[in-house]
């Protein structure tokens, strides 16, 4: 490829594009599960793809991590163990680190190519890997979260779309499962999918989710990479509410929230507040 | 052009491509100013093109037109004369039509063909426009502005990117021209780019805006056909905030915002709890 080549990615059933001008392909190679490619593009900055999707890039991977990480972490009156199932970039696990009280992050990616590409070419992303509490397990999420019971205090599913093997991922039985590994107050959050290009049925997925958890919210933030931008994520619970934020631990968000680029209690507090179109597709 | 071709938009220095399958290419013409062109696509159904840029799309024209015209009018304690500059699709006029307490809507659009283009190819957008109180000047904003004082309630700039024609809406004359075109408590209402691909510099307009105005804040909603789709907008005012909506008008908006497809008073209070990156760059 040359720089004047461009990335595309076709989405919505093959009808919607997004293109990047490629300024250099970094990396390419074929894992045991997929495809795993790493341009720098103008736009964008550096790209990485699995099987040609977007999943991290400069300009936008601290939205994506810092508000599945920070929203639940200021719910939760005592986050002591976090699961993270996908996300081998790294960056929410990064995020959650930045938290002292947290005891044990656990990573669960099926893909450890992933890891080792991440380190090596998104070094701000995997920072936090080497952090004394994180544990990585290479296996697959779905069969560690069926082992699993009552053991954690949030878990993010950092999927990608519901195809392929990721499928299993948006299913009531997972996210029963989830509910299993989770205590008695525990919080999960995953990636929902754009409501505007309905592709994958945003309404199943948040009925599969209601039939889990009693609690079921969305909120929203923009993923400049991902097809329409405008990406939602789903807040599942057993107790707490997502804007009833924990008052102790408010001093010490206001000076975290100063090296943060997005999340912000004030911004917590509006993201989940819908628009019409958003509201009516996931039936709230 | 064929069902196989497709139509794509590319930005920010050329570097980023929207993209999207055209079904049919429903029309096409060299007007005085531009070129206009309609046509049907798979993911975003009938998009106005002016000058190949995209204007309005079945998709999300609502967002736009909503967002613009509810918020100003929702935090004004009377609304009787409204100005919309550029916006000749009809959309933010339409809106405005929605509240029977306003008594004036002047609509000034420099190229009256598409309002005509519009008018056949997005009559859901148009339907407005034979209101009684609307009054349709086809005339340049920069000019009309001038020779008004004193005269309106409320001033959406519905504008294009900072280029071109469209620039002069943008410096600190213009919006001191509308300042005094608005009445001691007005508002005027623009749309200010995408922060993440900040081509135009951002932070100028809103300084430019704060030259002119002693309030001014920013707001997102997001324009799946603009570049990057995380939309800003800025609310210029001489006396109101844009979070103290007002209480008599409540009643009425719960009963129609049900019929509206993105704007309601939560949303509303949302939309102005920006992310860091958005506040940085404006300044805020």
């Amino acid at each position: 490829m040359t720089d004047q080549q461009w990335f595309y990615e076709r989405s919505f059933r093959g009808s919607l594009a997004f293109g990047a001008k490629i300024k250099k392909v970094l990396h390419e190679e074929q894992s045991q599960f997929q495809n795993i490619k790493v341009i720098d593009t103008e736009p964008v900055g550096k790209l990485l793809l699995l099987d040609d999707k977007t999943m991290v890039a400069d300009i936008d991977e601290f939205v994506y991590h810092e508000v599945t990480a920070h929203i639940p972490y200021m719910v939760h009156p005592k986050v002591r163990n976090v699961l993270v199932i996908g996300g081998g970039d790294g960056g929410v696990v990064r995020e959650f680190t930045k938290h002292s009280d947290i005891e044990t992050i656990d990573l669960v990616e099926i893909d450890e190519r992933v890891i080792e590409v991440s380190r090596q070419f998104f070094p701000e992303c995997t920072q936090g890997l080497d952090d004394p509490r994180v544990n990585i397990q290479p296996t697959d999420g779905i069969e560690f979260i069926k082992s699993k019971k009552n053991q954690y205090d949030i878990i993010v599913v950092d999927s990608t779309d519901p195809e392929d093997f990721a499928e299993g991922l948006f299913t009531k039985d997972f996210y029963s499962a989830v509910n299993s590994a989770l205590k008695d107050d525990g919080i999960m959050i995953n990636q929902t999918e754009n409501p505007f290009y309905d592709e994958f049925g945003i309404r199943k997925i948040y009925d599969n989710m209601r039939e889990a958890f009693p609690i079921v919210r969305s909120y929203h933030a923009p993923m400049l990479i991902y097809p329409g931008v405008y990406w939602t994520f789903g807040f599942s619970s057993k107790k707490y509410q997502p804007l009833e934020i924990i008052a102790d631990k408010i001093p010490a968000m206001k000076k975290l929230e100063k090296t943060l680029k997005w999340y912000n209690l004030d911004w917590h507090r509006g993201a989940f507040a819908l628009g019409n179109l958003h509201k009516n597709l996931i039936g709230e």
